[in-house]
């Protein structure tokens, strides 16, 4: 697959980083040789280190062959905010409003009506079916062209109603290294998406070094036309092709990647199949979930919340093996800058 | 996304290669440095050749980023035998008898009997449906990695009915030299196939350097089930997820690849759409069709075939400005070895 100078700089740079983990690991304290800086030095970091090091160890019984590297990220929750409610869903909302300014019939229907005037409860009264209409009215009735343009346009003007700040600042830096660390040791970083492919396809790149056809997500059906001028689109229709969420992401691994993921993170009930995927598979895996557990500084949820739910999975966890990161204890700064 | 070192060793790759593709259209007679030494200098080639080196000399209009630069090959008929029936039909009837042996009350029911009788112009008869069926209870009611199993073991046994060699080794061997090129240039190389995406995945990655995550294709439901032991696996069901083939080649680029191809490769019918999302989006694209021309070195066939039909796509070639690759004329030899 590779060009073999291009595979000998990969093996080269795989050595280099190596050797940064090691020390990194063996002096903690020496943050210039950290490569995972915004991680306070403990078990959960501990665990990941050993994870790397030992996949990528020539020679060892649990090397994995560059090619079979594969990490796999939840996003809403386990790379950024998800409270108080999905930055999808802000979108969603926000240019409902816009599209009720053009059509102003809509603001008169349910669920659109409650949606439009901010009543987040009598939407939620209205359960996924009414948050799936949304997201249909919304997503739907263009090119997917235009709707990354439209995503990207609101990425760059919207606010998060508590920080104040642009969503694409509200990235977990802790997590950004170790995507960063992951990719240098020669691992294909995945995001597994509950959110919509598309909308996350529009800042993946971006953010998170993540390329398009690296984002696993929930898909509408979309339809291929050719226009009067000649040209051409995949036209975004109000319908919902996949879920990709529960077991639908070990299903989506299986599409898209095509591989058993060696290390996972999640934060929520929806990411446990995909961690279960992950952690049964033969030889050394890993899998994490992003604990909410820091209210001063981001939010502090966990059993009983709407949003980014992990009752089960806390359950499950022990047993499992699956390791608990505290954003409260484990990470020294949760945003960057 | 990529390591800086990496990425000047995959440049410096580049204008190596840009090189030799530069002496080789200068002097095609120099087999040893002609990237495409199995093809003859013609129109074709030089097309080819012209798009590669249009698309990846720096500060040029039709300069093409790296990351962007995106090639999707057709599989059956396009990079290799497809007459006179599937590869994958055959696996599916070779699976269908050895399933029969254990089950000899799938031998009384069609279209299951005529299959295992060989009575191909029988099951045809029974269209789609009758295929769909046979597809369907071939391919499922085991996990990937065991299906996946079957397919190698296939493939490292089965011999075409005409050639006596091993599908393995009917790979047109221009089309592979074409892969390598585009590869070394900088393009990601996918497949797109109509065939099943698990089918091909078995080999893609032995015969084309195409890894697991590269391959399109049309897929079953799969669920994900967490076994007695405690391990895990994505079960196939018998059912259609979705057929990629026709329109549905551009929706699962869009999909898998969530790019626009720069250059693509078909050879029938269910290829048009595929050429018109790639040649009729903004800046330089070409979309070429394998014609099959050659009886004596393999089979000729177009407008009046099951199998690989290539009807509408001669009609609308010369205006669609795609290239029409003769095997007779173009290649000067078909297979390797």
């Amino acid at each position: 697959m590779e060009a073999p100078v291009t595979t000998l700089a990969r093996r080269a740079l795989a050595t280099t980083a190596l050797a940064l983990v090691a020390a990194s690991d063996a002096s903690a304290q020496n943050a210039q040789r950290d490569p995972l800086p915004s991680w306070r030095d403990g078990p959960t970091k501990r665990a990941i280190f050993a994870l790397i090091r030992q996949s990528v160890r020539l020679g060892t019984p649990d090397f994995i062959p560059p090619a079979e590297r594969v990490a796999v990220f939840d996003n809403d929750g386990t790379l950024w905010v998800e409270q108080p409610i999905y930055t999808q869903l802000s979108f969603a909302l926000d240019r409902l409003r816009t599209m009720a300014q053009q059509d102003p019939s809509l603001a008169e229907r349910q669920p659109f009506k409650a949606a439009i005037e901010g009543d987040m409860r009598a939407v939620m009264a209205g359960g996924e079916h009414a948050l799936a209409e949304i997201v249909a009215v919304t997503h739907s009735g263009m090119s997917q062209e235009v709707f990354a343009g439209m995503v990207t346009q609101w990425m760059s003007t919207a606010r998060h109603p508590r920080f104040q700040r642009p969503y694409s600042q509200l990235f977990y830096e802790p997590m950004l290294e170790v995507m960063r660390l992951l990719r240098r040791e020669g691992f294909a970083v995945w995001i597994v998406t509950g959110g919509g492919q598309e909308f996350v396809r529009a800042f993946g790149m971006a953010t998170y070094d993540v390329p398009l056809d690296r984002v696993v997500g929930s898909v509408g059906k979309t339809e291929f036309r050719i226009l009067p001028d000649g040209k051409s689109e995949l036209y975004r229709l109000p319908a919902i092709d996949a879920v990709d969420d529960g077991p639908g992401k070990p299903i989506g691994i299986g599409r898209f990647i095509g591989r058993r993921p060696t290390i996972a993170f999640g934060n929520s009930d929806g990411d446990i199949e995909m961690l279960q995927y992950t952690t049964t598979s033969p030889g050394r895996r890993l899998g994490l979930f992003v604990r909410h557990d820091d209210a001063v500084r981001e939010y502090a949820y966990d059993r009983d919340t709407h949003i980014g739910k992990l009752d089960r999975g806390l359950t499950l966890a022990p047993q499992a093996g699956w390791k608990l990161i505290s954003m409260k204890d484990d990470w020294l700064r949760i945003f960057a800058g």
